[in-house]
């Protein structure tokens, strides 16, 4: 958690570097919430020009990029100005990826049960514990007597 | 919204026009409610003869087609009548371009909070409103003052 | 239902061997409570080195497997019980395929509505029917009378 699908057009997000920049500003979307960075992780998948179709049709216009993005550790409550909020995160982190560059883009987020989420075979510890801490400061899955 | 994933067998849907058919047909599922034909974004995955395992083994008999959906925009009532009415829809819509073509095919649909959404930085008109008909009307995201 | 995806490390899981055994582990976690095996598809995605990005760098000590996990047919009960058998019973069937291969892994499970599933056009008969019998025996998608 969380686990962003980076669906890109061939011909993008080629170099390193982007997709080092982009994956950084995602990844700080969650470390600011106190989360450990190996939590973030960005699959990229690259679509050829005929596997991408909107609206029945090729875009021809502008690039576009669709993120799907999935939410484990944190769950919103059901609030508006929460979900908000979280979505006007997400779109200041993908601002300077996206519409800078004059692509066009779209996000959606779906959010699963922590429970059934595991990590080399770990329950991730609870969200704000100490033993989240400890993860945070080492930036992997540290065994830990379960149950804590 | 909705994103659709299709996993298809290599040497299926390569030609162009049977992607278009099918997407087209897609398409109309979501447009015959009222929704701008650019929401509907299918992106078609290509899985090699090694890549999609069925019950533990390779499917050797028919080609088989599997679907993933993503519902946002609008979410049904908790209604067995609505989910199967919604369920045949897709499949009226799926029936030429695989039961006809004698594949084999599976599909899902996953409903996702569309306070979690949203399309080139603005979040998306409600169903049904004047906005979203702006947005239908020019087929594209249509900058507006948000809380309309 | 389920529909598992791997997404693995170009290099990895590359012997039909390895796909084989790990998908029939896969697909007893399910045909253990009854379900017909070709309910259960899981499909490979690979990686490339530039592709999966952790924390906003790339991954360099240990190979990473990161499952997506659809539960379509049989949802859990709001239950931290239930909820951590089927953790453990995944992890059960995970550890020869990763955990004893020096990889690191991650999992999660979404869940879906079943009332928005459907396969070769049917409805899936319901968890433990008579008519479910007859789909494990045959092993597809055997139409019958719907509503039974």
């Amino acid at each position: 958690m969380p686990l962003w699908l980076v669906f890109y057009p061939e011909g993008h997000f080629q170099d390193t570097a982007a997709r080092k920049a982009l994956t950084q500003d995602i990844t700080k979307i969650y470390t600011d919430i106190g989360l450990p960075p190996f939590y973030v992780v960005v699959n990229f998948i690259q679509m050829g020009p005929q596997d991408m179709w909107i609206g029945g049709a090729q875009k021809t216009d502008k690039p576009f990029v669709r993120f799907v993005i999935e939410h484990i550790a944190v769950n919103l409550p059901d609030d508006d100005i929460a979900m908000d909020r979280t979505a006007r995160r997400i779109d200041q982190a993908l601002k300077p990826h996206v519409a800078d560059k004059g692509y066009d883009w779209e996000f959606h987020v779906d959010e699963t049960d922590r429970r059934l989420w595991k990590v080399n075979g770990l329950v991730p510890p609870k969200f704000g514990s100490e033993q989240e801490k400890v993860w945070v400061k080492e930036n992997r899955a540290v065994p830990y007597p379960e149950g804590l």
